[in-house]
């Protein structure tokens, strides 16, 4: 296992893989034969980034069994998702920005983040595997009250595409399971979600396989899991994170 | 007024300017002080490529008067938009390909894209203009019968996100009012669509004003002003055009 990270530090961008603290730099291309430089770099130092950069999230909804039962919502024949717009890509450590021209209810929603590793186009669930790269911490930020603002049309992209709301980081991790795994979101010190990876309805393999039927996913495309029960809103100074034990952390300040 | 295209030529790819069949080579930045190099290369010796790489395409639904009283939409009172997957971006010239993945019906949309030049931010209405590139002809294909294929989710993003389907060019035409424009879709040798920009609900302006207080844009990226009445099928091996006097002629096939 590795935890890859993407980091700013004196003044220059690079990406290597942590730990205990230190970043040991690479050279390359991260997800094809990335090559150690010989140069470590403490965290302390540095200024976390997203760990890659997406040419397009795919955000899936109702792909949760215990959020579906709870909303009375069928589960679906097939992936139901959006896109969260590239502008929103944002990482840990930096505050989550209060939009200014919306005042309404800002909710967190802590998800499983899959990204992908090699150009997938129609690939098969048992190939699916190996076009994965790893994993990642998800918040999926939502302007919960324009989702059915409008009668005639769900605002699902914009309420999800304010600048700064597809947190995502701070590191994805390889040659992790995640059918074991469990996504925990942290509000202010409370736990408020924790559910685990095993109630998906699509599981990674087959999400990376069905989409790929229908959009090319590149190296570096992040796929979000979609959340379940416990989806809350923040405050203007709330903290936030998102825990999935082996991947990492992803904690951001809302404000 | 200048017309900007992109090109594949002699194994190399270069932008500039298109007069009278000839493109005239720059360098430098499309959307901030490209100078002419002195080369020129025939448009019949070069592959036109999409005129810009947009880091994302947002895509209007239900911005003109005429569509929405056929369809007995309430006018909106803000823009209602989706965004366009990346692997959907897809130049002139080059087939629409039928999804494998898809059986149904595929239509087009012929429609005006605004094309941003600078980064907005919450930039105002009488800043937008300055903040337009120029504007381009869009074929927003779409897979009509996934729109409402689920009763729980409306799947605009995926229905208009299919490889191939983000159709825009061949060429960004720079200082043109498109306020006294037409927008023409040409099926087979016949004329489907043809509708005037002056029925938009959001004119460009505001369009980029508004959708810049929620995300911000970037130079190359595309606004697809949504379409108005004439949308149709086509069928493997149709030819559909989309053409915009003072723009241009977006020529494709289907399958």
């Amino acid at each position: 296992m590795a935890h890859w990270i993407r980091i700013e530090y004196q003044g220059r961008i690079g990406f290597g893989t942590l730990e205990n603290g230190i970043v040991h730099l690479h050279k390359g291309d991260m997800f094809a034969g990335a090559a150690p430089t010989g140069e470590a770099v403490a965290l302390t130092e540095a200024r976390v980034l997203t760990p890659c950069v997406p040419t397009k999230m795919v955000a899936l909804w109702n792909n949760f069994r215990a959020l579906a039962a709870k909303l009375e919502q069928a589960i679906p024949p097939e992936p139901l998702f959006l896109l969260k717009g590239n502008n929103s890509f944002h990482p840990h450590g930096e505050p989550i920005r209060v939009p200014p021209s919306y005042p309404g209810k800002v909710v967190y929603e802590g998800e499983l983040g899959i990204v992908i590793g090699k150009t997938c186009r129609a690939v098969s669930e048992a190939d699916a595997a190996s076009h994965i790269f790893g994993y990642t911490c998800i918040n999926d930020v939502t302007a919960a009250e324009l989702l059915f603002k409008d009668a005639s049309f769900a605002q699902w992209v914009r309420a999800k595409s304010f600048d700064t709301f597809g947190v995502f980081g701070p590191v994805i991790a390889t040659d992790v399971d995640p059918m074991t795994l469990h996504i925990k979101t942290i509000l202010n010190g409370q736990e408020r979600q924790n559910y685990p990876v095993a109630d998906m309805i699509f599981p990674p393999a087959k999400l990376v396989s069905l989409i790929s039927q229908d959009m090319t996913l590149e190296a570096g495309d992040v796929i979000a899991c979609g959340t379940s029960i416990g989806v809350g809103s923040m405050k203007a100074g709330s903290e936030v994170s998102v825990v999935i034990e082996g991947i990492g952390e992803l904690r951001n300040r809302f404000g």
